[in-house]
């Protein structure tokens, strides 16, 4: 006899504002699966939980926490994915669909590919989806009101951590930057822009879409300040010097994104 | 007596599904706000709208298309953005918000962008909202069922039509690469994948969200086909050599993207 898992399904929420939850996710929430969302420590608040408190949703009882340690240590976190997909298989073994909410994107930068990955280790067939959503840095472009990218813009989007030289040597092939996790490196960063003239063509935001979100258009005030490590930086690059882009291409430039 | 314009709101409807609409996109589209919709030609269907059609929205009879030309002539689609702009304006003078919908994420690649610029050249007291959505690439690689970016990856999103030695470049640099606009190099990028052994990294996505939407493993299929221009590639460089990242950055690796 064939056991009946249920699916897997990564519910992106958006970034912290519930009403950039999407149709396809509010809908999932009401469908009576199982919730699951995940908490840095047992007993511990939950960012994700808490973006669909805010928007109104009621919590099902038995909506179920699974902890994702914030920690460097790869052993630490391949026993936490282990734990939570040993749990999450339980769970899915009932046949019920188990939804797994998501902060901002759950295919960017986030922890349901980690669990998604462990689960079909340990049991090939379970069906996973995902429900795409609104990314941190989507959000933060549109907080600002500027454009993230534009026709024949290059974007790259790299956690701040890889430092700044490799953060300078990427303004000269990237029209637009997004720094992720800016915290520890916000005042050598501050430098950085300083050096090549892009001061004015950064913004911080932080926390965005939540009530305490901030955005700081002039970032120099934030020098020796700690800031949320829930922040991040969009820097404009305008002076680029581009390579020539092949013929028969450009005339693309009004169309969607894709 | 000043006058009361007002405000223009960008709307992202995501890459192709009505399901992908967020919250507050279903709601702006239900204030009795007037609507506007980008076309490429006069009388010409319009993506956006035919994305909240199958959303199942009713139109307004006075929903309003603007063209805007598919063309690399800078001297063209600057006429074209003035006159949109100026109609956009008779619109906002009669105090009702005007919402202009757009496909994807209205700050990504997006016309959006140059509306909002103009509008605001010809009369800077214009008030302009961004609602953020759904991007082409995060709902591809939901689509795909891959992550996009993960921990310390680095992620890049460019059009395809930098061409190869471009690519090739940026893949020495990128854990994960976004090609939009791939249809004009679709062989020539096989062939850097080839060469670089990232064949089976790669996944070929069409119209995303779509009715028509077709996701492409093995890629080496494509070859010779003429493709979508509303196509994109998802790369994965699993052997890039990475540069150390700063101590005291990483221990954020679990937490959300921000």
């Amino acid at each position: 006899m064939t056991k009946q898992f249920g699916r897997l399904i990564g519910v992106s929420l958006g970034p912290g504002h519930p009403d950039d939850i999407t149709r396809r996710a509010a809908a999932a929430l009401a469908t009576g699966a199982r919730w699951t969302y995940p908490v840095k420590k047992e007993d511990e608040a939950s960012y994700a939980l808490d973006i669909v408190r805010r928007g109104g949703f009621s919590i099902p009882p038995d909506a179920e926490p699974l902890v994702f340690p914030m920690t460097t240590h790869k052993d630490v976190l391949v026993r936490a994915w282990a734990r939570a997909a040993a749990r999450t298989l339980e769970l899915l073994a009932n046949g019920r669909d188990v939804l797994f909410l998501a902060e901002g994107d759950a295919s960017t930068y986030a922890t349901f590919g980690h669990l998604a990955r462990t689960v079909r280790e340990l049991v090939p067939m379970v069906e996973v989806e995902v429900l795409p959503g609104v990314s941190s840095y989507c959000a933060a472009a549109a907080a600002v009101g500027t454009p993230l990218a534009d026709a024949d813009d290059t974007l790259a989007v790299i956690p701040a951590s890889y430092g700044v030289e490799v953060i300078d040597h990427l303004l000269d092939e990237f029209d637009s930057l997004v720094l992720l996790k800016i915290k520890p490196m916000l005042d050598k960063v501050l430098d950085l822009l300083a050096r090549r003239g892009l001061t004015h063509e950064a913004v911080f935001v932080e926390k965005v879409g939540t009530p305490d979100e901030r955005v700081v258009s002039d970032v120099t005030v934030l020098r020796g300040e700690t800031v949320s490590y829930l922040s991040l930086m969009l820097i404009h690059n305008p002076g680029r010097q581009r390579p020539p882009m092949r013929r028969g291409c450009r005339k693309k430039d009004t169309e969607t994104e894709q």
